[in-house]
């Protein structure tokens, strides 16, 4: 399977499937709908929709079902990139090459269009799945104590003297959870054995830190132009990261032999976990 | 029946379901979870917890089935509270008689923290009710064709000059419809048959508008004691209001008005909507 191949074609019909969803929607306030699209089609590499549909396939389930799932995933992790880009807290002017959110439509309406967000994932999951389970899980990576959670934990680090323990939570909440359920979300949908959840659940924990530590190695090596944001950001706003605990080499290994340890958890799915141990390896090797 | 009495249990019963759900949570971040607990606290009237209550046991349903979406509807109201005082949008520093949250706790928690209200909300719901159609109303309220669209409207419409039919819109999206939701969640949650859903919708959608035309004249007549917040404010911040568009004299008209239709639409509960009939009564004879 070549790798970007699949990441690509598997992303164009997230894309697609995404477009159709919001172009109804007549009864939205025309600019907020314009400031939620603006975000939503700013280039995203759908990463969660991606594991999401990749887990449910690895467990024999069908990509129509684990769709509005996909799609859901990806409008909460678009609402915590809009909301975190506000100027109270990462303050970012560029995301993906392009004026964030709040520098196009203004701080008011970047609120509101991360809230419409969120409430519409919600809305969603509550139309297009009866497995109120994965609703709940997914509420649960999402709030308090999970991605918003992580975001406080993030705030509240800057400047601060931080171990890699406490580096490892802040991941852990901020983006690791919302990883981790977009995997296990996936396998529910297909009506996975708890066996395979299991597996499931430590691959995407695993991959969940490695991305954080590629996406800290890539803000202290990547251009600008890979990034579509500012390189070296996180040492502006003083924040500990796995470099400036670690070293960068030794963040290159940890974050690959993450990647190692999860690709050992799909052995139990045989050729249908290729997808999945494909996107693993891709995030230790991406550019951007 | 007496409703401050009635009121005021319902009140207390829901303060104390509310405070027993926030007295676990203990891997969320403490600051986060004092920031949301601060809101929460403070002292809010609990009418949308109320009105679910009500309307769940005017259909022969009981309190305790109806609790959880009852405390998850204070959430969503909740955090609608404190993203709309921030500093970007109607940059308020009093609510109740309190500091709003942002004051206290900053801008980036106080954002973080009506996220986290919000997720909990769902998260609640999904925990609590098997009745997906309930969550489902209620995400369709709170976001970008509710509660969201609704402050985008009324955001879009400070200095503009516009019609009470503008301003009736802005009004159905901004508080109608969360509160129409929380009258026919209360009777979904009993099994409400379809006539009685049909009553009920017309009874929620009526003392909603009232509720909002009784605010703006509380905000004209009130003294700042009696609401906690800036009397007068609307009137700085250029909002269109029913007293600015009809006169305080009309305004007041109307909203007994409704109030008397809305209470015609619950004959056919007879004594089991007593409390429904005494909120709606309430609503515009309230001094906060």
């Amino acid at each position: 399977m070549n790798i970007e191949t699949h990441l690509q074609a598997c992303k164009l019909e997230v894309d697609r499937a995404m477009e159709n969803y919001f172009s109804g929607q007549a009864d939205w306030p025309p600019r907020l709908k314009e400031a939620i699209v603006y975000s939503l089609k700013a280039g995203g590499k759908r990463i969660r929709p991606i594991l999401a549909i990749a887990a449910c396939e690895a467990c024999g389930g069908c990509r129509e079902n684990v769709m509005p799932v996909a799609l859901a995933l990806e409008m909460i992790h678009t609402f915590s990139l809009i909301h975190d880009d506000l100027p109270a807290m990462d303050n970012d002017d560029l995301r993906r090459g392009l004026p964030t959110n709040h520098k196009v439509f203004g701080e008011g309406l970047a609120v509101l269009a991360g809230d419409g967000l969120l409430a519409e994932a919600f809305y969603l999951l509550s139309q297009s799945t009866s497995n109120l389970e994965v609703l709940r899980d997914i509420a649960l990576a999402t709030g308090s104590a999970g991605m918003v959670g992580g975001q406080v934990l993030d705030l509240e680090g800057e400047g601060a003297t931080l171990t890699s323990i406490d580096l490892e939570k802040i991941h852990r909440y901020k983006t690791g959870r919302l990883i981790t359920v977009s995997v296990t979300s996936g396998a529910k949908i297909a009506g996975a054995k708890p066996s395979e959840l299991e597996a499931l659940k430590a691959y995407g924990e695993r991959i969940g830190l490695a991305f954080q530590i590629a996406d800290d190695v890539l803000n202290v090596e990547g251009s600008r132009e890979e990034m579509g944001k500012s390189i070296g950001s996180d040492q502006d706003n003083q924040k500990a990261t796995y470099p400036s605990l670690l070293g960068l080499e030794d963040s290159k290994t940890k974050a690959r032999e993450l990647v190692e340890a999860a690709i050992l958890f799909l052995k139990p799915f045989g050729a249908k976990s290729e997808a999945l141990s494909a996107i693993a390896s891709y995030i230790v090797l991406r550019k951007n």
